[in-house]
């Protein structure tokens, strides 16, 4: 079967045509979003994008940050002036196909059923380390939403409860010690006492300044990684004993570390676990990498037609 | 329908006829466990007890503290010698009647649900405050077992990464500082400040002595509470981010406890939620009472005939 995956950004929308039985995205289209031209303007952009590339696809789904609502899209802090916008009528509106949507971390997680390490699984907690970390489970099959369609906020989660005060007004959730945004702010807190620390070296802390870094042993990155380390260990452990998953996947930018985050992770996961859940759980690092956006958005759709 | 439920404890086991329509234990019988006397007499005597109140019940349903899969009783740590005790086979043989086993917070959640606040509601956070802190959730509508059956232990999400350990191994649990033997443990870890408190005037410190002196406005129950308050509401602020549930229900022995604890919780858990759950969710204390150990084995059946 083939879908449109539309993974809907802030800054970039990439627009893709999925095919189901290949597994495979065939063709894929890049944009700027364009938030400042209003939401109009950018569903249309999107939706003439749809119409070049759908073929004969079935439906649309999409990945859309923010808080969703049966299509509606209540509210986003990266899509400023989207307030209550019907994003799935207006898309079906312009392109005459079936339109799904839900939140990114939801279609993250739905991506990784469909087409990454949780296929087959029944059981799945994904937490994608960006920006922000965002959460999606699959328990018993069934993609968790709670009644108000507002769950799986696995990002807000309190980890430390004396720790940095987060976005969202509490202290200590785990968005406030294991995004990128906690990352830049633990540097510059450190610049005092690691006044050399190479990723002072750049003009802009970036990811990719940090893995260097990190890879050279730099002594405040490693304090840094330490803390992202247990803090994740600490909410994940609680994850396993809430949810009994069969695999616990991690994506967004953060977990292109890779081994650098995921061993001490997988040793901090296992210190903090109950013994009769040792062995139970797998984590891993997504694989579908800079896919994992338009696949996502493109499970959406799967999911709901199957059903 | 009636139904037989089966609350079998490591001291105390109590069997009752349940008619669902009246919602209500028709017969009750309690008999002492008598663990010692190995796991076969204990289940004989149960059936026997079943038989004689059973009428026309449709089937058992047994609350069991421990580990328990597909009616096996795998191990639990207030029934030593039971390991694999396959219990619903053991009772169906000796009775006739189709028998369901769930573990005793798994049970006390089906019950709310059946019979309690949580009637009518597809989203449900239960936690039972007593020797351990057990949880039992239900999303979407489903018992949330995860894949081996062992997930929903909530009472071992940390709250206080550096806090005391906890019978799991693991430091700062939830249950290792809102339970009764975490009350215990703090009590006496403050006689050396508070000597004078009430709680040392009587010979054992027993859940009532504690609430009366609670009441008094006794300084290290004060502490106590506050301790016990903060760390509830670390676990159920996340619990709410977690499943944005409609109800979160909370029994068990402390829960007698009342508005001492929920008026100060409710306030705790407010603070700590983000703004987008506010007056999303309910916090109450069960009022199944006494009756919530059998109208929960009970609810095993009914929900088992159910589907």
């Amino acid at each position: 079967m083939k879908v449109v995956g539309v993974d809907l950004g802030g800054t970039t929308t990439t627009i893709g045509l999925v095919d189901s039985e290949k597994e495979s995205i065939v063709n894929k289209v890049q944009i700027d979003t364009n938030v400042h031209e209003g939401y109009v303007r950018v569903i249309e952009r999107i939706s003439r994008v749809i119409n070049d590339i759908k073929d004969d696809s079935a439906a649309v789904g999409v990945g859309c940050p923010g808080s969703i609502y049966e299509g509606v899209v209540r509210f986003s802090p990266n899509l400023p002036d989207w307030k209550d916008v019907p994003l799935a009528k207006m898309i079906e509106e312009r392109t005459g196909l079936k339109t799904f949507v839900e939140n990114d971390a939801n279609s993250f997680v739905l991506g990784e059923k469909w087409f990454g390490d949780g296929k087959g699984k029944k059981h799945i907690v994904a937490l994608t380390l960006g920006t922000g970390v965002g959460g999606g489970v699959i328990t018993h099959g069934i993609l968790l939403k709670g009644h108000l369609g507002i769950g799986a906020e696995l990002g807000h989660v309190t980890v430390m409860p004396r720790g940095p005060i987060c976005g969202c007004g509490n202290y200590g959730c785990l968005e406030a010690l294991a995004s990128a945004t906690a990352i830049v702010r633990m540097a510059n807190e450190g610049k005092k006492k690691y006044p050399d620390s190479l990723i002072f070296k750049s003009e802009k802390i970036t990811a990719k300044v940090v893995m260097d870094a990190a890879r050279m042993g730099d002594e405040l990155v490693v304090r840094i990684r330490d803390i992202m380390v247990e803090s994740l260990g600490i909410a994940i452990a609680g994850f396993i004993h809430i949810f009994n998953p069969e695999i616990v996947i991690i994506g967004g930018g953060i977990a292109r570390a890779g081994d650098l985050i995921l061993n001490p992770l997988k040793k901090e996961v296992k210190r903090r676990v109950m013994p009769s859940f040792e062995g139970t759980y797998e984590i891993v690092i997504s694989k579908l990498l800079d896919d994992s956006g338009v696949l996502g958005a493109a499970s959406v759709a799967l999911e709901r037609l199957e059903v």
